[in-house]
């Protein structure tokens, strides 16, 4: 037990996990949380309002949460480090010992003509701005969406899920390419088109039309779609101008600069979630990953390592998982591109079965794996997914074994538990076997 | 490439996966597999025949999986070990060089009174066999299952969806108390119930009554349940016939002793499977587990090591998992009874949370996990998993952990991915939460 006052910076993902994980770990005097927002969403869920919850409310984190804590709906604007004081857009202070900033970040817009005219949505964390979004849908025949990275997809889903004409306009040669490796960026667009998505790869828009609403977006190639709603989903930029203003050192990739303890520059300043700077697992250079999954990760290390260095963050893997419709894609570590990329020699085994056995089973469908080794050590750097509803868990099963550095081996041999309803048999069960389609190209 | 000869004994679970696995390994002469079945069952599947799949044949290993092997379909008799040469019933002979045993297991039948009258089943693996119970059951009105384990249970929900009246007849406390603990067992037991099934436990069958076919099964307190069929779930032995014929050695539960990379007391035949002893993870006694992914397991590491010692076998830690209606529950390694038996001082971690978020996505549905972890060592020693059907593939990220020798500090920090759709929030993931509620019990 110690008296020391705690505040929290923001009140999404990182900041709700920083001040469970506090009252876990550590007795203390005070947890003080400041958020702007009145009501929290949860991150993840937010595409999924549009087709499948059907309202913003449905898609709150109660405030019950966050346990016996004081909590400040205002903006923090200042930091005096050196006596150690908070202040908020409305003149309060609050008194600190230790402060966790987690400020999350800020839907990146585009710099394009008409980007800012109304029914163009980037994507805010705010209930009242995602009623508004609400609304427009409601209303709207065509949207268009920018970006087909999983939050763009996620979106294109659920508006099909409304019946409306959705369009992906995505830079690269593939949605979520960034992501996955292209067979399985191949598998994610046949799953959306199937769904009615359409969608235009290596398209940029150029710029958006109407008068004052949307009304198209023009592509670089001259072509117009017809637009009632644009959503941006194009990317976040961790938000740090508290910590710039307060002079905390930034990394390389502008997130506030943490050590592996999310210790900032400033002794008594943390820093966790979409704002701190992220170090990959893999070779220790900066990271520009920002997941909630990441986020509350590192909340929890924050909230750990709040008095003293208890516990390191050997730096972030990166697991993502998606659905679209009844599918899921999964990915956990290097794809085989990034570890291409990094100088790796890789060995990549895959494998496709039923995730039921036999297959006549009620709900059983294709589960496929694919698993990427380092040759030289024979430890596993990543994987990806692509089947059911069981697809996350998977993903979360490679991310387990690439961070305790199984090897092809180690997989080809593990202990697994398998049920007709359940799994795959165990002597197609995927992730044994993607390592063993890897395994005997070890030579 | 060598042109070694190489026999497998067994067509069920491990000798599948041996013919497929030395295939893939090794380029030998000649790979034979002989069996006396005619067709192979999914062991796993067996009772889902009944209810789910509605036809023997819908659960039958394909020999195509075999790939090139000779399949001789006759019983092997008699193994000279000196020459190398198997003997079968019909007087084929076959040469090999090395050999693998993988004979199975026969069902445990207790010597009651009418254990013998028609209409009482044992579950032996044979297709026409189990034709015979689909057509008792189809004529049936009660069902008595005698056993309450993992076949017991599924067996009974099978009927239940038949729409029979079903006893499960145990002699313990509660079902499945061999597999997990208490609170899982009861959770299993509210399943069955809500089901219809009716669950007799401390309750002895003492013998089987009626004229040529069973009519009703008499209990030790000289209560009678009516029975126009009796299914008998009490377990398998492992099927060791020709092993001791030849002069192998058997282990202390009387399987065929092996060591660590599957090789028997004769240095050219290796063992998998439930006809081979196994040996505890944890404490390196023998352990009396039997699962067709132990077998399959086993097969593999038998193939591996065929020739040479590549790959050690640390030790079974035991994984299940079986469904009851859309309900799963899974245990890997130690259940907290086990645990302390062994002298293990344990700390227990529990969480309960939403499969899905948040909890207003569509088919959401609690999924609880428990761990256990050695106080001593902060490691994890086994946990159990109850929820939809993620079930599974937890209880194996459970065994992945156990395997990996994880701590529950590693466990809080584990890098998982979420989803609205596929998993929990990454704030109240189960997996870490309880191993986070354990570990602020180390103190």
């Amino acid at each position: 037990m110690n008296d020391a006052r705690v505040v929290i910076i923001g009140g999404s993902a990182a900041g709700v996990e920083a001040a469970i994980a506090i009252q876990k770990y550590h007795k203390v005097g005070k947890v003080t949380v400041i958020r702007k927002e009145e009501k929290v969403l949860v991150p993840c869920g937010i595409p999924y309002i549009y087709g499948t919850l059907g309202a913003v409310e449905k898609n709150l984190m109660p405030d019950a949460l966050l346990g016996s804590v004081e909590l400040v709906i205002d903006e923090a604007t200042f930091i005096d480090r050196k006596s150690r004081v908070v202040t908020t857009a409305n003149g309060k202070t609050v008194a600190y010992d230790k402060l966790i900033m987690a400020t999350g970040s800020i839907p990146i817009i585009p710099r394009i003509p008409g980007v800012n005219k109304k029914n163009v949505f980037p994507i805010w964390k705010d209930a009242k701005y995602l009623e508004e979004l609400d609304k427009a849908l409601n209303l709207a025949k065509n949207v268009v969406v920018i970006g087909g990275g999983f939050i763009g997809v996620e979106f294109a889903d659920e508006c099909r899920k409304k019946g409306l004409d959705v369009t992906i306009v995505e830079m690269l040669s593939h949605c979520l390419l960034l992501a996955c490796d292209e067979e399985y960026s191949i598998m994610g667009e046949d799953i959306l088109e199937d769904r009615g998505v359409n969608i235009l790869t290596g398209s940029a828009a150029q710029s958006i039309g109407g008068a004052e609403k949307a009304e198209y977006v023009e592509l670089s190639d001259g072509k117009r779609l017809e637009a009632d709603v644009v959503i941006l989903g194009i990317g976040v930029a961790p938000n740090t101008d508290l910590a710039q203003r307060v002079g905390l050192e930034l990394g390389e990739l502008k997130g506030v600069k943490v050590d592996e303890y999310m210790r900032t520059s400033d002794p008594n300043i943390l820093a966790a979630g979409d704002c701190a700077e992220k170090t990959s697992f893999f070779t220790g250079k900066p990271s520009g990953l920002r997941l909630a999954s990441i986020a509350v990760r590192e909340a929890r290390l924050a909230a750990i390592n709040l008095f003293e260095a208890r516990r390191r963050n050997e730096g972030t893997i990166g697991v993502f998982a998606t659905a679209i419709g009844d599918s899921g894609i999964g990915v956990a570590g290097l794809t085989e591109r990034e570890a291409l990329q990094e100088g790796f020699d890789i060995v990549v085994g895959q494998a496709i079965a039923v995730d039921k056995h036999p297959g006549g089973m009620p709900g059983a469908r294709q589960l496929r794996v694919r698993l990427i080794f380092d040759r030289k050590s024979g430890r596993l750097l990543g994987g990806e997914a692509c089947g059911g509803v069981t697809t996350g868990e998977v993903a979360n099963m490679i991310a387990m074994a690439v961070v305790n550095r199984m090897t092809a081996g180690q997989m080809v041999t593990m202990q697994i538990g398998t049920h007709p309803a359940l799994t795959a048999s165990p002597i197609v069960y995927q992730l044994v076997n993607a390592a063993e389609a890897a395994m005997v190209k070890f030579g």
